[in-house]
């Protein structure tokens, strides 16, 4: 095995000794070719992935305009070319001593392995965000496809390879690597030409990967997005005015895909009350009205079922649907189980994730015994908070407790649905990924394969267009500590 | 000891929860303070540092200049406040599904630990750039007081509480710790709440702290500056047009503060010529010219004269000065040794830096003999090209390759004297530091303390300064994929 990855690592660093000097707006042109062969595969696609992953065939159409508008958002994002950060300081040569000129502009790493997800085939897997931001980047990237749907992973490469010889684009700029085997992970992670890693999955996964990459001379950095409990906070006032409705937002988002997002409400905390009773009956009652679709595959399924299993038999944990009645285990009926602030905070294993149609209510005797159970937790992709303004007057602690917990803090909305945007962050502090200052989803993804430049005393032929003085691309630079898109 | 570690990490999140809501406008008044502080006891400074380091007065007073200088440009910087990459999407319920409104910017991370250099006992130690850019990122700072310069650290360390007093901020807002073991360090490290450490020194003591951080459960990101021996090309015609001159700037270079400088040229490449010859005479020549200094301290000269006789030992290397004569071990005399390229490419042991006023000559047979040499190098801080534009267009692979290299790439400047600009980059890939994606130097070092937080659906009252719709602090925000000062 180590000899193929080797080969591959060569190829692939050969690409992108070329791809490193494609111009962005070349890159957008080969990034919006690889969205228009997909959609041209689309209805293929949308039938394999269903075969392999169970999943319901609109979602997957839906998640087909989500990789191909992310491929797009990126192309645009690179087209316009502000993203490199330019920088710029000019020369005085009269200061004492002279003031050379340096000019600085993020530049692309290195060629990278990808690891994509089960739980979206298109959008976080083979041609997904991590791919796509890549590409943008201007680095060569080597995808390991996921087993659990491997024809629909070599399917997507096949319009990637399309798009490849449309754009003339050096054969190895994308590399597709569909063997099931931890060996071939392990390799790619440790070859010395890897630059960084791309993974999004289990935390086990992530960790294995991490622990590969800690063995190397050379560290690397590994972006994993792997776990994330998503905290709601369901206030007072909130639970008083909107409780039916508060109910049924969040049974949809708890059961959503069949509970198989990273975004998932999996846990929920509350002050008692009676309103919260008369929700939480509501709740439950909302989670059996769900329509059941099969989990991705059986060994999501299975390791659901322990994971649930092991919140549902904690001392102090109530449970109705849990062990009540013999199911389906591939269509499981999403549930709710609930335990006292105390108890939960006392015992760590309430706080891990189980990946599916599951949540966690937590009730607590007051806003202090809250604050305790939000900061017994581990970092978060997400955390939620229910509120009235009223409620969010009253307890401004919780607000930034939350804001200390997640890469994102949402008002009265479900976490679920992850907008791709400029603005987003899907990341978060360990064990949600592991390092807080990164994110997998928006245009910002692009900055984890990148790194920055400082280029001294360079005559204005030899600079790259972004740090000409006639700023060619028209971007927007720091010239002298201010901002600007004009020349110099 | 794990016990105080334990009471000053308390105190550091305790003053962090306070810290962090600090104004960028305040804590620019903080820092600017700290700078007034530092220049109120500049001459004691000065006198202790000299008695602790052997650094000669001119340079040490320099060097308070550069420390108040880096503090007052991230007290602008802070004041200003658009370094936060505040960036807004904002809602359009008519879309399917409807977006939401979600706005990021940069937070700081939580309290860090930061390790001075022994080579700068102002500039990169104490209150130095570390020092500084946590500061203005947010976060409290435990600061390890470097064993070779303790009563320098200490006053150091009495103007900062002077400011922290004046400034009224929370007293642990900066610590300070004089003990010289390593467990302080290790315990330090491996502490629960510390959520990043900085340090500049040598190889061993940064990768005994990555060592440490590695152990943790939670890992945290090590920005360790640690070694580079910043590899200048000299160029044929480049050779012809200015050869005694180039010898006398890279003689300068070389032994400038004893050659005690993180980018001290200790390499030099070159295609072998007539003209060569002529330069490395004169380069030997200038070298023994220079005034000599005691070294910081025994430590670094003996480790010094060790790497040096490493290198002048190896089979091919050709050295005149290092066998010679028996010296000074404190004051050892600037010395160059060379080697062809052919041994040098082989031999690892000639790529490791010696940290004091030595080089390497490697003398190439031609081009593709130079690249090989450069492709030999691990990842560093800086790379020179002394060359004229004939030169550059002549072979411009190796442009390429150098800008592949390092963190900076220079022309025909000498790569000592790094200047404090936001273009700057001190980093580069390892060995030159862990993580080449970071600066130490400059405005970017800010980057290192903080992650982004995305904030979804609140309303405007709830949202910091930097994202509120009226932008009261002015600052240039990128509202829906638009750059922008203007309010919403």
């Amino acid at each position: 095995m180590s000899q193929i990855i080797s080969t591959v690592m060569q190829q692939a660093q050969e690409a992108f000794e070329h791809y490193r000097q494609v111009s962005g707006k070349n890159r957008a042109i080969f990034l919006e070719t690889i969205a228009e062969e997909i959609e041209g595969l689309k209805d293929s696609l949308v039938a394999i992935a269903h075969q392999e992953t169970n999943l319901p065939l609109p979602r997957l159409l839906g998640e087909i305009g989500r990789t191909t508008g992310q491929l797009r958002m990126f192309a645009r994002l690179i087209a316009e070319g502000s993203w490199v950060e330019a920088c710029i300081d000019t020369a005085n040569p009269d200061r004492v001593p002279p003031k050379p000129d340096t000019r600085k502009m993020l530049v692309p790493i290195g060629p990278v392995a990808i690891f994509g997800a089960s739980n979206f085939p298109f959008a976080f897997s083979t041609a997904g965000g991590d791919t796509a931001s890549a590409l943008a980047a201007g680095v060569s990237v080597v995808i390991k496809a996921h087993p659990a749907h491997p024809e629909t992973s070599a399917l997507m490469f096949s319009a990637m390879e399309k798009a490849i010889a449309r754009c003339q684009m050096h054969p190895f700029t994308i590399q597709h690597l569909n063997d099931a085997s931890n060996e071939t992970g392990k390799a790619l992670v440790m070859h010395p030409l890897t630059t960084a890693v791309g993974f999004t999955g289990s935390q086990a996964g992530g960790k294995a990967l991490k622990a590969y990459a800690d063995q190397r001379e050379v560290p690397i950095p590994v972006f994993a997005e792997m776990s994330s409990i998503n905290p709601v906070v369901l206030f007072p006032e909130s639970l008083n005015q909107t409780n039916t409705t508060l109910a049924k937002t969040l049974a949809g988002s708890i059961s959503l895909g069949m509970g198989q997002f990273c975004t998932k409400p999996g846990l929920l905390l509350a002050i008692d009350s009676p309103a919260l009773s008369t929700f939480s009956e509501t709740l439950e009652h909302e989670l059996t009205q769900v329509a059941l679709h099969p989990m991705l595959h059986t060994g999501i399924a299975k390791a659901f079922d322990k994971a649930r299993y092991t919140i549902t038999s904690q001392a102090g944990v109530a449970s109705e649907a849990s062990l009540a009645v013999v199911e389906d285990l591939e269509k499981p009926t999403p549930s709710l189980a609930k335990v006292s602030a105390k108890d939960f905070i006392e015992n760590p294993l309430l706080h891990e994730e189980a990946f599916g149609p599951f949540a966690l209510l937590v009730i607590c005797q007051d806003v202090q015994e809250l604050s305790q159970a939000l900061k017994a937790l581990g970092g978060q992709l997400t955390t939620t908070l229910m509120a009235t303004e009223q409620d969010v007057e009253n307890y401004p602690e919780i607000l930034s407790l939350q804001c200390s917990l997640a890469g994102r803090v949402i008002l009265n909305a479900a976490p679920t649905g992850v907008e791709v945007a400029a603005s987003m962050v899907h990341g978060g502090a360990y064990p949600s990924t592991f390092d807080a200052r990164y994110t997998s989803v928006g245009t910002s993804a692009i900055k984890r394969w990148v790194r920055p430049i400082c280029l001294q005393g360079f005559k204005d032929w030899m600079l790259p267009e972004e740090l000409k003085d006639g700023n060619p691309l028209k971007i927007w630079r720091l010239v002298n500590d201010t901002f600007t898109n004009e020349t110099i």
